[in-house]
Formats: structure tokens, C-alpha cells, sequence
């Protein structure tokens, strides 16, 4: 019974500052840290590996499209080849500040538009499979739940972990609720714990029509960039404390040698 | 009796190309890539490790300011915790592509402007070796001979090879001579042949005067990027073998262990 | 009787060079400028507008997507309000250097994916034609014949020239033939020149099949970055004369007044 | 008896947020807009340009140096040329959204890094001056009193207004005393207000000493970045208005013809 949280930080960028990070590292298991691409610069990224080292949370790097105006968060047509060439120079970025710090990069989760284009796209998600992978074999890939991605990792032989999000609705197909519709977003504490012990009972995602898609599940993705973000995911791990289950950082959750 | 050459390799970036890369490829021992601040974009970096590898050439990682429009040759002033982690980050990302294929970074060289800075501010210099240790303290600093960067390789108890330039005279103290003085750059290949080969005699800097500043030397930088150097290059290599010296990459001349 | 010939020149950026453009100047009537965006950088730009105006070529700007990596060819999904303001921010840019050196931008030509995008989505064609006429309401659209682009500049009320391709083949449809086809682009100089002539004959697009779509033509797009392409164009030059064509400057062409 | 109120605004970025843009439009005459170099993107630029006009404030281009991440405030050694074709750029495309908007652009007033250097350095500050002039001689060049700046303006036959700093004390050179000494910045309201008060009665800078240096001074720079800033901005209109000074856009206070 035991179960992750994860969330993006370090999404500052010189002068700029974003998220609410010292709270959150309280919180979550496992960070998600920018890379440069989207978001983060080398201060950001060592400061943000320090202060999740020292919160004991897991490090994750978190490459994402090159476009900081955008946030990473623009579609853009990257061949394979250059998305694995981004993957592996983001990587590779971050476990540089991992080592410098003392400690050592556990997994990777892609941002933004990358990791949507990704989650549908076989030959992108082979593409970040193999960045990972030609890194090192030993990383987690953290992907959604039923996603192409998650499939890609899998097809690499990398460990593997399969996240859902705690504050969103899914579709009968297993994707997220596009933002646009009503309901796809939970906005209040309850109703998003509640959500996410649903889905864990039932050994899968939970579909808004109430469907049940059965799925791998080791990590809850939450945020910190919204007002009351913090508080909720602090409700969140509440909540699954209170229903038996243990938090734990994402290499206690993927047991198992890479392929 | 053995001696190395380097030089700056992977400076294209997107549709733009420079240098001579497969023809020095052939020439030199060690490569000095660019990281992406100053030039060099992930699949410029990649395709230059992996020619590099096949030519059995050395992977030095050639961390510069983030200024792309500038080339890296424009003075900054970024704090010495700047410079470490825009060092850090810039030698992760090409151990990243190393490791991809196969190989294994075995040094670093600052390129234009931060090793000019770091060559004559010790805080600056003691910034770098700082960062190249960070990441991996097997890791060799290349730095001209008699520079602040070298001492502060010491300092940090890196093992450090000396450089000196192929093509350049120096003053009475040990700098290259600026380039707007007569004499500053040498375009002949004999001449530059012969500056070299009187340097490795004399066991130092041979200065424009004729003053001699006792100095180690490991290595020396040819250059790519302007017309007739590789042709220069191979003239190099060829006096100096004719002069019996053997030509190797970096870990052959740099013995011993990192303090 | 009047045809222009324009280019893309100003694609240099920082220490890279790219183009012939002293030698192309020589050549066209008038000149598509990089903006910063996906090439060309202010000391670039200053000088293309100043050897631009010396050649007495006409002056346009050339906007793109801000991909500097990719040269501006990646399709990106930006917004219409993201495009509009990012053609502002080009246009306005280089209009500047225009004044500064006493001359006066006389179009706009859209670049790559952003061309390409901008072609077959009228929302998008709407934005750069909205964002054109914001700036200037005096200044030219040039933009593919037939395409969305040009006639979101008509519905803009701005005056607006065609262009075609001097050594591209077209389809059935009037679009560019995908490179990936045999055929797709012609090398010979004489079939470029035939290919053109043919085209202003017919009075339309004459496709690959023969078939011919009647079209507006007032300006023939050339290229100055491969292998014989300043060549390819003189001898385009000298058809076009020697069939009684006479080249211009686009203000030349489009006569009238913008709505 | 009039008297202008400027500040840096605009200084967002893609995703990132910085100053209270909107409550500091309600209190300050003339607005001066981040460019894209340090900050401010093209979506950004023209939301601010909009705001300014709506609120009656003139609007000013704030060029700096190419450096995001710094946020312009980090020296670096452009040349001349450089710097001019820098500031061009940046001017240009602001005054498209000006005009894109409706509005005009008035001033020009540099920013972090590039300004301090230009105070300094009379050959950068003329370049500016030049960069200015080259794209509209009609535009006010807005900078520190007794600032190399200045007097490059008036060398150049620009208008130009002299600013001071309603929070920092001054050396008795007329110069910004450094930060890192005690009472380098002032914090409390009703001593900000007293210092400008003073300075305006005395017709010259007031230094920390006592010492006056006779200035022309029509513009008073006020900051929005810091917890209190916009009070404070508002506590000082107001005694402005209490000791019978007008507040108005730079374009009222700057009269006569460019040279």
C-alpha cells in the first residue's frame, strides 16, 4: 500500500518566480525539475535540487520543448531525432546539478506539450524512451497511466511508472478531460481526494462517466502553481495516510531491474 | 615524449554551420565540443560526439556565457555561483551525450570569454574547477599554461593539463599577445611549426622577446574555423612527429588520480 | 510588363553566415529580411537594410516563428493573437533599421512553418494580415499565390502581391509540391527559367501535370543558400528580360492604394 | 511647476508575472516598457502598451541588453555598434505596438546593465544616443541627471529629460550610492517623498551629504517590484500634488524642437 506524489518544480527563471516550492517539497515525494527548456536556469535548477534533497524528495528532471516564451506549453514539430537529442541534453543537464549536490536523478517525466504530443504520438514517445534510456538505463520513466508513452517505456525496458492527476477529470478513453468542458477540473479539496481514492480502490482510472479502466498506478501528479494548490495537495496526502496508504519517493515504488 | 592537440569542434548551431569538423577530426586528439550557451544545439552536440568517438578522439565538454548572438567572445559579469552553475549544467549536458554513445567525457575547456575571465580572476577560475569537479572530479581542466584557470584546477586537486596555442605569440608575462599588435597571430604553418616545437624545447613559453617562462605543457590548441588551419594542423601534427613526439588524447598525458 | 524578383537574405546570425547576399543583391528587386526571430540579429539586419538600399533592392520584412534552433521551419502552434503580436514585434523591428538608414520598408513576406501554417489556416493568415495592417496600412503582403495568406491580406484590406517559385513544381491543387517527391524542385537553370516563363504566359500556376490555375503574379521568389542558386537566378534575370519582362521593386508593381 | 512621474513596466514574461502593472498605471505619467531583451515578450509589450494608453500614460521604450536571463542587469562588453543596433531593434519594435494601438511612442530610457554602463561611458552612451536619433529624432531620451547618458542626448540633439530616483541616495558625485551601504535606499514613504521634495526645492541631486548639485531634473523614477512600492509611489504623487506640483506625461515637459 504504497503510493507516490509527485509535482513539477523549480519553474522559476531568473528574476522570475514561480510556484510555491519550499511548500510543496513538504508535501510531495517526488519533483519534477525544469531543465532550462521550458522553465529553470542553472541557479534554479541547483537551488531546486538542493532544497529537494534536503526534503528527502526524489529528483526527477522534467525536459520539455525549447521555448521558454511558451512555458513548453506550445505544440511544435520536432522530428524524433531531435526530441531524443533534447531529452537526452535536458537529462543530462540535471543529473550534473544531482551529482553536484551529492545526490542522483531517479526518474524523468516530459512537460507540457512534449509529454502530450507524446502520450499520443508512438514514434515521439519511442523517442523519449530511448533518451532516457541512452542516459541511463537505470531512470524511472514517469508517464501517464495508459499512455503511449507509458507503453514506449516499457517497449524500452526501462522501469516504468504510471501517474494519474488529482485534479482532473478522465474520459471513457482514458485521457484527460480537455480543460475546456465543464468539470474537468476539481477545484475542491474533498472532492479531489476523493477522486483519487476512487481510483485507487478500483485498481484503475475512473472515468467521469464513471467507467472503470483498469491501470497501473504509482503516482499522484499535483500542483503548485494555482491558489490553494499547496492546501489541496496537503489534504491529498492526508487523506491517503488516513485510508492506509504510505507515501513514498518513486524509487521505493519500482521495484525491479531495468530491462 | 608525448603531446596532444585540441581544438573547438561542434560549434554549428541549427542551419548554420562552421568549421571543418570531419577533416580536424582526423588531425587532433582531443575535442573541445560545444555545450549549447555559445554554440552547438543537442544534435549538433550528439553528431560531434559520435564522430569524435569514431575517430578515437578525446570528448571535452567547451562550457561558455549564454550568448549565443555574441559566440560566448563578449566579457559578462556573472556572480562565481553563476559561473559554477552555468558550468555545471553545460558539462552535464555533453556527459549526457557521451555517455548516449558509449563513450565518456574526459575533460573541459571554457571557451572566448569566460576563459579569458577565468584566466585572470581567481575567483572566477576557482568558480570553474569548482563546477568541473562538482560533476565529476575525474574530470581533466585543459587551461592555457601559467593561467589562473590552471591554478585554481590545482587548487581544487583536478589533474590539469596545460595548453598553449598554436598559432599565437606571448608577451614577456605569459599572455597572448593581443591581437591588434604586428606579430600576434602567425599564419605561416612552418612558422607556426617551428613556435611550437621551440616552446616543447625550451620546456615553456617561449615569449615574442625570446624570454622563456618555464611553464607544463600538455596540449596544444589548433584551430578550424578559418581558412588553411587544418591544413596548418596537419602540418603540426606531422613536425611533430617528425620530431619524435607522439600524438595523444588527454588521459594519456594526464597521469596520476584527481586529488 | 513588370516582374519582381525577391529573396530571403539577412540570414546570417552572429558569428554564422549564411547566403550570398552581396551577390543576390545584384540580382532581385527586392529583399525579404530576417527579423531576429528564426535568423538575423540587429548588426545583420542593419547591414542587409544598408546594402539592400545601396543595391536599390526594396525592403521587406521577413517574420517567423521565434525558433532560432530550427530556423524558423518547425510548425509551432501558436495563437492568432500570439502570431499578430509576433509579427508586429518583427515588423516594427526592422522597420527600424530601415529608418535608420533613411529608407522605408515597403513589405512583409511571412518565413517558413509560419508561411506554411499561415497558407492553409485562414485564422492564422488573418493574423498576420491584421498584424501587417496594424503597424503599416501602407505596406505590402507578399504571399503565395492562391494561398489563404493572400487573401486574408485582400480581406484586410491591404495591397498584396503573389509570388511563385521559380524552381519548385506545383499540384493539381496550386500548392508546392512536397520535396519528398521526384520532381519536386528543379535543379536546371533552363527549366527554371522555362518553368517561370511558362507560368506568366499561361497568366496562372501551371502545374506539374500541366494543368493551369489562373492566378495573380507580380513577384518570383529565388533562393541565394544552396549550391548555384545566384547563378540559378541571373539566368532567370536574363530569360526574364530577354522575353521583354522588365523587374522591379514590388512598390512598382502593386499599384493603388491600401483600403 | 510640473513634474513627471516614470516606471519600468511591462516586465513580465511568457508565463512569469512581475510588478503591479495595473495599480502603478493609476499613478505614474510615463511608462517605460521592457522590449523583449530583458523582459517582456510580444504578447506582453502589447497588453502593456494598451494599459498605458488606456490610463493616459505616455509610452517609452526600455532597451536593454540581450540577457533574459539576467534580466538585463548583468554587464556585458557590447561594442558600440553593437549597443546601437541593440537599441534600434528593441525601440522599433515597441514603437509597432505603439502604433498598433494607436498610440505614439515618446521617450526612450534604457534599462538595468546597459543604462548604468551608458551613465559611465560616454562612447556607449552616444551610441545610444545615436540608436535613438537614428529611428526618430522626435523621441525624448529619458536618463539620470548629470548621467554621461544625458549629455550624449544633448550632443546628439535629442530632447532629453533628466530623471532622478525617489528611493536612493546619492554620492557627492551625483551618483547612485552602491546598495550594499547603509542608506543607499529609502524605505519609509514619507522619507521618500521628503528626498524628492528637497531635491525639487533645490533645484539639484541632494546627496546623502547635503551637498546639492544643481540638475535639471523633470522626471522622477518610481519602482513597482516591491512589497509597498506602489504605496509608496501614490504617497509621494500626492505630496507632490500637495506642494503644488502638476504631474504630467513627459511630452508636457519636455518642450522645444529636436535639434
Amino acid at each position: 500500500m504504497k503510493i507516490n506524489l509527485n509535482a513539477d518544480l523549480g519553474e522559476s527563471f531568473g528574476a522570475w518566480k514561480m510556484g510555491e516550492d519550499e511548500a510543496l517539497l513538504q508535501v510531495v515525494n517526488s519533483a519534477n525539475i525544469a531543465c532550462g527548456f521550458h522553465a529553470g536556469d542553472p541557479m534554479v535548477m541547483r537551488r531546486t535540487v538542493r532544497a529537494a534533497l534536503a526534503a528527502g524528495v526524489s529528483l526527477g528532471a522534467h525536459p520539455a520543448y525549447p521555448d521558454l516564451q511558451g512555458f513548453g506549453r506550445r505544440p511544435m514539430a520536432l522530428s524524433p531525432a531531435e526530441v531524443e537529442a533534447a531529452v537526452i541534453y535536458q537529462v543530462g543537464a540535471l543529473a550534473a546539478f544531482a551529482a553536484a549536490e551529492g545526490g542522483r536523478l531517479s526518474h524523468v517525466k516530459p512537460h507540457g506539450a512534449l509529454s502530450n504530443q507524446a502520450c499520443e504520438d508512438a514514434a515521439l514517445a519511442d523517442a523519449v524512451a530511448r533518451a532516457v534510456r541512452a542516459v541511463d538505463r537505470e531512470l524511472i520513466l514517469l508517464a501517464p497511466a495508459l499512455s503511449q508513452l507509458y507503453f514506449a517505456g516499457e517497449r524500452a525496458g526501462l522501469r516504468v511508472a504510471a501517474e494519474i492527476f488529482a485534479d482532473r477529470a478522465y474520459t471513457d478513453e482514458g485521457m484527460l478531460m480537455p480543460r475546456s468542458r465543464a468539470g474537468a477540473v476539481l477545484h475542491d479539496h474533498a472532492e479531489v481526494a476523493a477522486h483519487v481514492l476512487r481510483m485507487l480502490a478500483a485498481g484503475g482510472i475512473v472515468a467521469h462517466s464513471g467507467k472503470v479502466l483498469p491501470a497501473p498506478m504509482q503516482s499522484i501528479c499535483v500542483h503548485g502553481d494555482t491558489p490553494g494548490a499547496v492546501e489541496s495537495a496537503r489534504h491529498l496526502a492526508a487523506a491517503l495516510s488516513a485510508a492506509g496508504w504510505t507515501l513514498a519517493p518513486l524509487p521505493a515504488l519500482v521495484d525491479g531491474q531495468a530491462g
